[in-house]
């Protein structure tokens, strides 16, 4: 039961295509064990997907759920419950570098539970422009382009001047001093110089993959 | 001649969709006219735009290009020089309040140079909530959403619960105190609660209209 | 004896309506049993409080009163010395969501310490309104409307312009990047466009109480 | 005729009590009277308010109403369309400086509109305490205080400590350095060690006046 | 030997009248024993100090200086190597509340080594103003006032208009929300509107310790 | 007649030794005027003071108090109405560069209002410090030593590391960049390595003489 | 006379190479002036340099200086009394957009009095990356590559990770939004994912110069 | 292999004349001890580096490479794979204070990576200044300086006028209060008044060392 501490959204895939999910951070490990369950038991049409896991819900998740596919993802930190969808379409995920890598799989993993096909194209910063350069071809086949960036967050804004999909920056927290919890990367990316980057919260790759799924679903003629 | 002072990008339509725009903010207005002609005979299958134009461009546009159609939007500080193409597509600009309506005409003038047709719904913020409701069938059945807001920053959030089509949140400079600015209505967005909700630069009306532009390309099969 | 380290204020009640309280954050335990044990002795009318306390004070706070009844809400942080006055009166403490409740949690046991009665409804963020449009007339009934919520802070602006009740808001630190800390949400509930609605601090749902409380007090002739 | 910018809620007071108030700023001098003629047809039984009124709304508006009572405070900002209602209730306003006046002036000209008698009691800073103390006895009776301050934001927190009504603190932008734009005033308040003192946004008379109605009109049976 | 990473500034007592002393924190154990070793060794007139112990030291230091005498206060985390001087003039060191009083004790340790009387006053803050009104006797009497305070920063400014003594504020980093860090208060302090209140970093009992020493010399003729 | 816009505090004097000063800023010039003339008539012991007066202010000064002795400082933007005492007492007042002298001839003209000599330096910053290290014997001479500083706020650190007097840091708004405002000196002034630095606020001249004068009166045996 | 308000540094072109330069911003026109006179009386081996001049500066300079050469650039703000020395050595300064070329004006100005050949390329920024790509030769032989950019800051990260020059990156405060003023761009070029990226405050093309022109007197052996 | 994490630079040496640097943070033990493998095969002709390595790194890195040799630095973070080329040049590495010597280590391990020659000297700030001009000598011979401080970050202002050569600012995260994180010394730095001083990162001693090699790199004839 979880309606003393939730109201859990079985309407929000009619509305907006996509189903509710269970961000872990803040909440129990049985609360979100047990949104989970509901969310999986309201709509079995999909799987159930949770982000920001704490190390205890990644532990227990894989013996709550008897009967289920249960795939974890001990970087992205995500927990999927149920048969991930055929993929179609065409995303492409770039990182500027290594240590973005979780937020990027958080991203991936949210797009292949929306069943949406993502290219993943890791450490392509700007510091050795020729490791992008020489991916255009990739990118410019895309519906959507993701780039998770931390740092000077400079990747998304050279990406867009390149490429005619939209693109969307994933400024991250990667990085120290001035560049700490990803402020100067989220506010070189809103301040872009290339038209039409368009960014979300800071090591927010789940909100990237659903804005790229909306567009997806406008391309399959949904 | 711009050479002294510039590099025009006219290749940048054939890579991204979207011809170079003129930023008419921190130019003299004879660097911005200058522009306006340059790219205006660089590309002329499409009309040239200048955004954030100060008085003095807004002043002497009309009288520069002889033998041009030259449209002025003293509000949205807007200069296009050449007719506008065919509109074509669905986007949805709203506002919350009618103080934000410079910020959407910014956006709808940049749509309709690009092409695309844009349906301006003023002044529909959360504090009657009624007035959004009462227009969702227009809102469920557009290819992009794009929702200006200053203050709380409240509607976008609100509208991408309901709507299945990317949404695009432009936070604006309106309001004072912890408003002023526009970095509360950015901070609220970008820490939206609701899923695929993504944000560009405060007051940047232009941004949202490229990337919708981008997303309309993508539903015509470009 | 506590005069080497504090000095209590059993004045207070007499001149607020509401008696002081332990806050037990950087206390060390031993003071803040021994503050509580103070508060108790000193104004027998009614229990005593300590909210935001460590692990420290939850464990050993049972055993530290004998004779007394002693209530810890491990959630809420909050222990209660002493039996709980009748409740009266009509508040309403609404969530954005489930992450925000241990906050919600300190607010409804201050009130109950206050003799305030309050209907807690979790869980209904602006990104499933009908959640919150289900529940109108529980809101239009209320003396006093606390509105918990992290993130973007939407809530308390859309339920202002629903209810002509006083409406306060509390920001919750729930939410990562610019949403972590809770500032994104105050800031969007200091901006508000909703009149009326005004703000404690984050996380405060202590402070948000004793309003409501002393709201009450006026209603009830006091 | 405003539907081209606007979208006057009529339905305001209904729900919340409080009619529609019109935000000067940001809006041309055309759309503010308009806005105000707007409402003042849309809801004869009280007057029109506009707030934070450049001048020349100030200048323009006592010619733009013809048989209507009009009333300009150019310090407070505000225009009223209308006669006022008799006042009721018992609603004190103080300020710590004079400075602060403008702001607690468009407070009590909103509790004017708004029905409600305001009791304004200047220049009470913290420097001086003896200002304070000295009127406790009227702030005691009071059903609600507002506490206008800039610079340290002190007053507030001191006055929330001494009386058992509902406090709001309204920081100003009064000051200069650190103080500049009211948000070391706006922070203090917010992080107040005094029990259930509620903060609107910096400069947000009206917000305050508005919350106080709110109370008021409980206190009155509403 | 501490020449490889520090150079000990044995003439600062000359020159400032005050001591070099060691900043334990953001040194290893070994480094911050080093130079309470080197000090003390360096300057015989008087007792060495540590400020901002880790752990380590506090509980390295009671074994490391034999036929020493040492200090320890694990609240104020000092370190005192040598007896202290006879203490002589008249400074009072207040805290707004109990939370603050590990920075008061750093402040009055400091105090004790400089060879200061100091009276400390805890937990007179601005929630219930009687508690300082009622020992403002003791403070019209002192050569220095040091007011230590988190959360609103109010009690400073209320203080240095009760009293002609100068005045030094020293905002903590106690409490949460927009008052955790320290910055609210801060920013109350130095937005101050009673004349003559200087401020001093968040936490640092020791700097206003020191400003009180030096006017102490002052007055005793130094 | 002040009473309805200001409650002037005619016992400050006695309180804390220094009698009230008007803020120019923010009032209208007919209050500031009325101000002036309020507190000389009340305290005709000394001269009255206004900072920060508006050109306003300025102008109308000079011919708005018949028969007394009116001092205009266009640069410290400061009036004096009535004769200075004489001046007793040793405080410096230092500037890192020519822009600061604005905020240093505040500082000058209230130690002079209230009967201390100073002694002003200008124009001593770090980038050139053989001016500062030919000036150390009137610094050594000094009771207090008020330094000015704007940019990078370096110099009170190392003059505090220099002279045993008490030393006050003014931060000044002058420079560009992360410089406008003042807040980097400010941060700078108050991060100091040099222990017993103490801080006022922003432009605060006025702040740094007061607490100046409260030294110069103990010294004095006051 | 400048004694009054100043101390020049006469001696600062022996000690770092670089002679003492005006700062026009904060200062009186007669102030400027008499420092530019004091300057090249007291160095005629080179001429004076003001930067950042205010109108008044600007408008008077031309005939302040009899029988000199005096250059004014309205642009980039700067005043040169004096021939400039014949330019040597091999800098390059690039621009991101046209808005920030006073800045680059600046730049120019300041390495053409300190003797420095400088070679200008304007508008190259990231969303057109093949004008930079086009130009790497020119940037390979320099010995030093000042890159000015404001927005989104990203110019200089990919410009220090295609040449081996020492770079340094100058952010501007072109821009709006989260842009404005400067600090998104500086933010990003100091979070730089490129090894060796140095930066200087937001608009000082001058201190660019100088650092530039410190490198270029290593290179010529000095 | 690293293909699918990381996408290793082994031109970067070829085009800026540094090599591939691992940042240890943020990154998983197994990835940054593949990269620095990669690094070391990829460009047998100098050593491979990593930064910023976390604990496990630390342990690991001994035993991960069998046959070469491996220099830890526990202070400085870092792991050298290989032997360290023969120095050259003349660069200094001054410390404000003793906590900032980790920081300056990560400068003087990279520095002798690149094959430069660095003096490093602790301790010098600007509390004691005669421990700076005590070594002015060995500052005036060199080809570069880097100087790292935390707290108020003035030292690199007083050395930047002191010297001709080069002179990169450190900012570190060492002290509390308003100078937790380092940006108040990041602040003052690119506030500097002392022409030509650039600045780097919080923290970043690796980005200081290869400016400092560019430079060294341009003096040897590179």
């Amino acid at each position: 039961m979880t309606e003393s501490f939730a109201d859990l959204d079985h309407d929000r895939r009619r509305r907006t295509g996509v189903p509710e999910v269970v961000l872990g951070e803040g909440k129990t490990t049985e609360q979100t064990l047990a949104l989970l369950a509901g969310l999986r038991a309201g709509d079995p049409s999909g799987p159930a997907l949770a982000t920001r896991c704490p190390d205890g819900v990644l532990a227990a998740a894989p013996g709550a759920f008897p009967g289920e596919a249960v795939t974890i993802d001990e970087h992205g930190r995500t927990v999927v419950v149920g048969d991930l969808p055929a993929p179609a379409g065409r995303t492409v995920v770039l990182t500027a570098g290594t240590a973005d890598l979780p937020v990027a799989r958080e991203c991936t993993t949210t797009l292949a539970v929306l069943g949406i096909a993502a290219d993943l194209v890791p450490d392509v910063g700007v510091a050795g422009l020729h490791r992008l350069l020489g991916r255009l071809d990739r990118l410019r086949d895309a519906h959507a382009v993701v780039v998770v960036a931390g740092m000077d967050g400079a990747l998304p804004s050279v990406v867009a001047g390149l490429v005619a999909a939209p693109v969307v920056g994933v400024p991250t927290s990667t990085g120290y001093g001035v560049a700490a919890g990803g402020l100067a990367a989220a506010g070189a990316m809103l301040a872009t110089c290339s038209p039409g980057l368009v960014v979300v919260n800071v090591d927010n790759g789940f909100g990237a993959a659903v804005h790229a799924a909306r567009i997806e679903g406008l391309v399959a003629g949904g």
